[in-house]
């Protein structure tokens, strides 16, 4: 993780880019990205999904977006000098507080 | 990431959620959680969330965002089996080649 | 909609709101309220939506939803000067050449 | 807009596509449309959109992006049996009574 910021930052560095990455810029950039991963599940049932699944292309385009995803959030964080992952370990430690697992057990999860 | 990836393994597992996340909803949960991060910047120019960012609450309200997306595309990828930190070095890497920095220096990047 | 617009100019201008609509801004709040639609059907499966959809508050929380989606785009049809009914009509007829109904009847639609 | 729903309805006959249109799959394509118009304003700031809009392709490709939400918007209303024009006036009533002139004048709406 360290290792990937590390070339994040200096990708963004060589084209000087760091001018228009806005939080409020990369976090439009996020939802677009989140939106082009929805794109490969639009209009398809779950089955439909796994049976995509098996095939190499389609599991490599996704994995391009979890990866876009992925960069697109080291940069806000970045930006924002946040940790994601303490961040995510700290959430994950609230929502253990919030769902007990004896009260949610297999009941989907709000939100 | 790998202690990450496994805690959020176990507190999946505690809560029986694995059979809620396919691909498709956790698809559609990153994308609620990049438009709640987009909240924190609506209607707001880059000054005012400039100014806004000094302040601790508004920053760890961003803070837990950035952790819950985080979390979910740890959720996906464990469940497409990509891993992540692999995927955004790789496609750091495609980037490279598509945006040259002598050209595109300065310039905003497209997509 | 001639009279919808009207009113949606009316309250705009009684709260000098105009300054803030720039088309980004606007665009932005759409995909916000399209994921607070999008909220109501998550983790859930089609049949829980059926059920659900019988009960008042649940309908009437979703109707909201759609009002604001509606809301804005009048906002931005109106900034940019776009007749949205128009605008309909015409990708309609563009998509009924994309897809002619003896080659798309009862097959997913791309996009 | 009873002439487009109208013609929605029979478009969507015509290619018995009714069977794909639940109430999620619909909203998730809300989701994807409303990113794609954000697409066109990525990266740019509020003067250099200004600019661009006296070009008739930009205007057009927005133009459609608007389209394609309205057609999903009526798709999911006739679905859900609910007036989008009346849904947004109602709203809009609420609206006026949430943010009165006097307190909002000028000063940035939230949500």
């Amino acid at each position: 993780m360290a290792d990937l910021t590390c070339r994040v930052a200096q990708f963004v560095d060589e084209r000087d880019w760091d001018q228009f990455h806005t939080p409020k810029d990369v976090a439009v950039s996020l939802s677009i990205e989140a939106a082009e991963l929805l794109e490969h599940f639009q209009w398809r049932r779950p089955e439909d999904i796994e049976a995509l699944l098996a095939d190499g292309d389609y599991r490599n385009a996704i994995r391009d977006e979890l990866a876009d995803i992925m960069l697109y959030l080291v940069i806000i964080a970045r930006r924002l000098d946040v940790d994601l992952i303490e961040a995510a370990l700290d959430k994950l430690e609230k929502n253990r507080d919030r769902f007990p697992p004896e009260q949610y057990r297999g009941r989907a999860h709000p939100g």
